[in-house]
């Protein structure tokens, strides 16, 4: 069938970082790429919502809403990337140990951010600036929280 | 207040690539980094697609659903860091001149690439198999035409 020419086509194309096997097989490089990708975007849109809170920037009720919707999304990207198999990578990383002998503590790190995404998500419908303001220091409050214990210091 | 404490920090601990600006006084290295994320994530969630269009991964169609729907918003997340500023980067980058030379060809592959992907929401909620395996096909073919032309073969 053509779309199968074309799809062999592609992943030549795309080149480095395609890896059509399962998860379990993917390189640690790889995974390490991929969760970084995550935390890069989720920064991008939490940036400016931060310097709104911090009113270092106007509010904008549209912009927290489309980046509230952004993180509900991206909030789920990172985490499958902190495979067992990326602890000894030899990719430059700040991820601690910590992540994989706490695994308990890291996961209610990552429902701890989500839940506050969801807040921030409910926040950006209410019309409430305040509220908004609130949440979004609430978002900003688990980042801080989960990288302090599972993130190196720099 | 005390959360504008928690922001002040949490901007201190995020450190490199926190940017309070607005998009245009962004550094164009940042904005390299953020829509390089974006491809790498587009690829984390397509790369397993492709393999079930190909025949080399068992067909899941609870995987397509998900994956569909995180690049319909992952679709929207790149095109902004191909702001003109970042045409003399310093960063590593295979983004060809023509981008910013062809601004309304690109557009138009941004918009055939986000046409494909809305296909494929659609198809992955049909249940028909060959359906999805096409809209797969499709979501490619506008990748590979995109990059064929706006970025640098390797």
């Amino acid at each position: 069938m053509r779309f199968k020419l074309i799809l062999a086509g592609l992943a030549l194309a795309l080149g480095a970082g395609l890896t059509l096997t399962a998860h379990s097989q993917m390189k640690p490089e790889v995974m390490v790429k991929q969760r970084q990708a995550a935390m890069t975007l989720q920064l991008k849109y939490l940036g400016p919502l931060f310097a709104m809170a911090q009113g270092k920037a106007p509010f904008n009720a549209e912009t927290v809403a489309r980046n509230a919707a952004y993180l509900d999304v991206l909030d789920r990207m990172a985490w499958d990337g902190f495979d067992p198999s990326t602890k000894d990578t030899t990719a430059t990383t700040r991820a601690l140990p910590v992540i994989w002998s706490e695994p308990a503590k890291f996961k209610e790190a990552q429902t701890h951010f989500q839940s506050a995404v969801s807040e921030l998500v409910a926040a950006s419908k209410s019309g409430d600036e305040a509220k908004m303001k609130a949440a979004i220091g609430a978002v900003g409050k688990s980042c801080g929280a989960c990288h302090d214990h599972f993130r190196e210091k720099r």
